[in-house]
């Protein structure tokens, strides 16, 4: 099993440094380390003083690095899609198209992303991946990626299948997917093996996301106000994509007394500003891998027909909660959750909700 | 007509504040600012000592503020797009889809923000718009994003039209379309008054992009040896989606000696460190909104039969130039350009290339 670690924090704190040198004392501990980074750019390497390339190469001992280039991952991937349409159409259109020619568009570089780091996770071969993204909302947004897709292709495919439009087509969906799909009785794309293999890597991601003992995020800061107020904001909207912080750190600090009370209930250790050695920053670092104990981002009680979320740092007036249809929506930290209920609490109406000590608690009636 | 300003550089480098002070500088200038950030967090509003909300607001004479909300702005467009939908379709289906419900996937973000700059352009209400994005790759993909767009619609159709999928399906697209369409008598998706509407926008989006009196880019460097390489290969990537970088701007410092080698030809401003005032930092910044004498990303010599691409802080190991079917095509700074030639160019062979005093010089025989 490997455990992916991955660090949030306003730009500027060191995160990547903090990256590096958290990736050091893994291996340094015996663990099979990969150091991961989605900067394309030259800063990365310059920091860890080696080259690094679009494949992982070894740096030192139980340590390896990749620089993810989209570019490259755009072409593999084209390829690996024009073998999985091959397998599934009849006629496969996209073998005309050139992976080297493809534009980027936004989001396509985190979709690679998160499918290269899916691949490595996999591989067998690391024991913890270290990811050095871009440790703002756009990180946030990848990890909460398998559960967004989940939602838009759960209630678009009801929206689908009962409207006017689907059921206007439905008499030519036999012959077209017919001559589209390889099998030649196919009824319906939703029930198509494709369809189901994408499904269950969906549903490994999520569990992925919401498992400390297989993703945790930390968060960096300086004692700067703004990168301080920035770590919390993160800190409380990574709880809405239920990813675990697990401490914060403070960066060129002599003691952790700046932020304590700032991340509390978290455990904050100081980080002493980088010099030539790497060796005071590794010895700084808390246990990375051990089991974690904070507030779990989402707690349900059946009995009492609760859901707990908690949402340390915002208050009242920055969380939204709505139902619509079989919906209920938590808008927090320019995030949204649809959430998803035990089947005891599916489909109820929601009665009540208070903000109490960092959580707020949504009763069901 | 209104020019965008938006920032490059390495986080920490201080691209907000110099955003900020951008925005003063012009507001006190005269001209109608809006100061427009795309980081959801606390940070920003932090740093202009100012209340931030989702929608523009007066901070002093000239000048307005707004922090983009991707969940409100999700709303907002699920609306229009609704409505959209029931203007062509004789039976929407996403009416019975809530914007407030809908998840937020990596890149929906920036495609929200470039549609609400590109609406705050077009309104008339700024002579200027000053960006603060992310600074980095993500920025430039948002700004490569209408040539892009283009580029997947060009080439994905003909690919389409010319397969035999197409050819299957052709038989049921009448009954099909005109199903879905409100006209009754539609033949072809491509042709519909929608899809002319979204080409248009596209276009004006790519012309947009190109012209240093309508968007420009200024590099936030410090001294710091990974940030001017950060900058360094942040211009030379910009040259890739046709940006222009007008200047770089050496923060934290007292002379611009540090910088000027790295960006040569590019002129460099030295800005003074953030004090409690704002007008020394203020005063520092070069004629932000002046015509501008800077190499240009890319000049084409029909009689030649030449193009030259300006890279300027790339090797030839870092560029990749292909030609695969009609396109030719250019990697560098992970980002891919599909070259759009004149017709005196087109669909020539590429018979050599050179790399001279930064530049890539393509030939076409």
């Amino acid at each position: 099993m490997t455990l992916i670690l991955t660090f949030l924090g306003k730009g500027g704190t060191g995160r990547t440094t903090v990256a590096i040198a958290a990736a050091k004392q893994l291996a340094e501990q015996g663990q099979r380390v990969l150091l991961l980074t989605q900067d394309a750019g030259p800063a990365f390497g310059l920091l860890l003083g080696a080259e690094v390339g679009s494949a992982p190469q070894p740096v030192s001992e139980n340590l390896q690095a990749v620089q993810l280039h989209s570019t490259t991952l755009l072409e593999q991937n084209w390829e690996r899609l024009k073998q999985f349409e091959a397998k599934y159409l009849r006629d496969p259109f996209f073998k005309a198209v050139y992976g080297q020619e493809l534009s980027l568009l936004p989001g396509l570089d985190d979709a690679l992303a998160l499918n290269a780091i899916r691949e490595f996770d996999g591989s067998g071969e690391y024991d913890v991946i270290v990811h050095d993204g871009s440790g703002d909302q756009a990180t946030l947004r990848l990890w909460g990626t398998p559960e967004g897709i989940d939602w838009y292709f759960r209630r678009f495919k009801a929206v689908l299948q009962s409207s006017q439009f689907y059921r206007s087509i439905s008499p030519f969906i036999q012959p077209v997917t017919g001559a589209i799909l390889s099998s030649g009785n196919a009824t319906d794309l939703w029930d198509q093996p494709a369809t189901q293999e994408v499904n269950t890597l969906v549903n490994r991601g999520k569990a992925l996301v919401t498992d400390p003992m297989r993703l945790r995020a930390y968060v960096v800061t300086t004692a700067d106000e703004s990168a301080i107020a920035t770590g919390r904001y993160l800190w409380s909207a990574a709880q809405q994509i239920g990813l675990t912080v697990a401490g914060a750190l403070l960066n060129q600090a002599d003691s952790a007394g700046a932020a304590e009370s700032a991340f509390s209930p978290l455990p904050v250790n100081a980080l002493p500003t980088k010099s030539d050695r790497w060796q005071p920053l590794m010895a700084a670092l808390p246990p990375l891998t051990a089991p974690v104990d904070v507030p779990a981002p989402m707690t349900v009680d059946v009995a009492a027909q609760t859901v707990k979320l908690f949402f340390p740092a915002f208050d009242k007036k920055q969380v939204k909660l709505t139902q619509y249809g079989p919906e209920v929506t938590v808008e927090a930290g320019d995030q949204r959750r649809n959430l998803t209920l035990p089947p005891e609490l599916k489909g109820r109406s929601v009665t009540g909700a208070k903000f109490q000590l960092g959580y707020l608690i949504i009763t069901f009636g």
